[in-house]
């Protein structure tokens, strides 16, 4: 069912500008657009980034966001997105789409799902309803949404899980990431594996050799970022890119704090994901030069500077934390509006400054910098 | 304390440009700009318009919202609008601000104040606090906050309230008009007197009559829009319009359906405040040139069209029926700020075709079409 030419026809869509240490400026091309790398990308999980319009979306400088095949596929349900003739357009984004498959939902939904070598059984926690997914459909699923990257199918246990069972679930996510590459995508369609591995550096380091004999177009570190000790999170990637084919992108899933990015960029990592930003923003609290600020706290109730006096984004050049801590204390969503603009503003100029760091060679400093006014969290 | 010159050496504010019937196409001068009349303001009452950024606002055509002294003397406070130099700047809002005055809490609030001749006392009900509002407070708390339109404290009575008890609010609400005269605005700003009346044509026709004899820039009719038939809120409004001086803007307050404005254009009603546009938004529905539809009905999963074809609206041009019913499915607060944008560029392309139907002497016409698309609702 591919559409694409083999891959030793292909060009490459995936160009390394520039390195410092591990740390790598790239360029990755998708059918909608050409990115820079590192890159963060929003997460839209059902067709939207919360409290964001698509066209500030464009604005606050995001380029790719993440959206996830299962959640879409049940609502609205496919065909909708096919009247539509794809997601991009249900959305009204015209950037890129990079999807998750369903792995992470059977991490997510654990309870609502049965595993097989065959492929997963989901219920639906909104009406019963079952969709059984397979490598296969996750592919066609993908294919239909007209995703820029797609993401294999995979068995992401949690963290915690003991020897046999990671093994057993890499040993799955291998099996699946073949079935996927055999389905295949349309011609332009990026198609990226996940490796696996559980907390255990051997098993990360054979699931990263393994995959990259295949021909995927990008490799992804799965199953982190859910719950363990950053100083582990950071150890196993590095487990994984270790093994992993330099002249791919490499994508860290789920994770995308400032102190995780740097971190992660420092090893080696191109592509970033997390609702950190944004839920932060619906829960208050604004990334900013001077670190996190809780704009709710009373010390913000007669403050008339700007979120981040070093922003120039919108939200910054028109609005004082008074205003926003007003809106928070008399419960107006538009202070979760006004943060998520402001917090993906942010977050786009970090990625900015992540980049010329890695071409002037500064990232080091730049490191010291984040984790001076970050404190080590997830996201 | 008042810093305006005397009325026989003001100029007027209020021009009227053109008429027909009873209708006027007029131009209210205020602080911040110049705005043809018949006007609809939407209404921000935590000094904010739900959903909407103030660059939206005015991307959607609004010139002038509505907002609320009382609930922002409350919350956040005068001293903190204060220190931002007044309530535009606190919004970050560079059009006409109209305040309330209070009096609507009076009704709104029943249970949490005590009204005497001397002003009413309102009990907070967040956190217990007194504030003991008076006509001369109220303009004081205008001036603090610089709106552009300061509105009387006047005593706005339930609909269904007796004779007796309506003739006593009546002349509350007069002789606190003429304290609010009295303690007088900032120079620049514009004063309205309400009139009130209840149900009763007789006293609706005093209170406009002894309210007009005194040096007010404009008059609202007050009380109605309380839950009455709609039969009922026009032949009251008829009666205050009746004896309000020709030359002087007229407020009907707290009353914006499109069929509501449509109606009261025709008897001489220039200004217009409602929660209706925003608040249908919140809950789903889109005003339209078919009227109102409720998105949230299955009929629109699959409907790829905008949610008026005859809409040019950033919303319009870019996202279908099929998407919003998907967030308004997912519970996604996208969908409240899509509707928000759209209906309130609705309102406004309807205030503008309503002015030009004055202009053009299409107004019956324009009547005809509205009646037949919108039943009679409140709002
Ligand atoms: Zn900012
Ligand atoms: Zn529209």
């Amino acid at each position: 069912m591919s559409d694409r030419p083999p891959s030793n026809a292909r060009p490459s869509n995936f160009e390394i500008v520039c390195r410092t240490g591990c740390a790598r400026l790239g360029r990755l091309k998708t059918l909608h657009g050409t990115f820079e790398t590192p890159i963060f990308m929003p997460v839209g999980t059902n067709a939207n980034v919360k409290l964001m319009r698509s066209d500030d979306l464009k604005r606050v400088g995001a380029s790719i966001i993440l959206s996830n095949a299962y959640h879409v596929a049940v609502r609205p349900g496919l065909e909708v997105i096919e009247l539509h003739g794809g997601l991009h357009n249900f959305m009204a984004w015209d950037g890129g789409i990079l999807t998750d498959s369903g792995g992470f939902q059977m991490f997510s939904l654990k309870n609502f799902r049965k595993v097989s070598d065959e492929g997963v059984t989901f219920v639906s926690p909104y009406d019963g309803s079952k969709l059984f997914l397979t490598p296969e459909l996750s592919m066609d699923i993908q294919r239909t949404l007209g995703s820029d990257i797609v993401m294999v199918l995979d068995h992401c246990p949690p963290i915690d899980v003991g020897y046999t069972e990671a093994l057993d679930a890499t040993r799955r996510t291998h099996e699946w990431a073949e079935r996927c590459l055999k389905r295949g995508v349309k011609e332009g369609q990026l198609l990226f594996a996940i490796a696996q591995g559980g907390a255990f550096e051997d098993l990360r380091r054979a699931s990263a050799r393994y995959l990259s004999e295949k021909d995927f177009d990008g490799f992804a570190v799965g199953g982190l970022s859910l719950g363990e000790p950053f100083e582990m999170t950071l150890r196993l990637a590095h487990a994984t890119v270790s093994e992993l084919p330099d002249d791919r992108p490499r994508y860290f899933m789920g994770g995308g704090s400032p102190r995780t990015i740097i971190e992660l960029v420092a090893i080696g990592i191109d592509m970033f994901d997390s609702v950190y930003p944004t839920r932060l923003a619906r829960h208050g609290a604004a990334l900013t030069s001077e670190g996190r600020l809780n704009i709710k706290a009373s010390r913000y109730r007669k403050d008339l500077s700007p979120i981040d006096h070093r922003c120039d984004c919108l939200v910054c050049r028109n609005y004082t934390r008074s205003y926003i801590h007003h809106l928070l204390n008399r419960g107006e969503t538009l202070a979760g509006m006004l943060l998520t603009y402001h917090n993906l503003y942010y977050m786009f100029r970090f990625m900015e400054r992540v980049r010329e760091s890695i071409l002037n060679g500064t990232l080091e400093e730049m490191r010291r910098e984040v984790a001076e006014i970050y404190e080590e969290r997830r996201g």
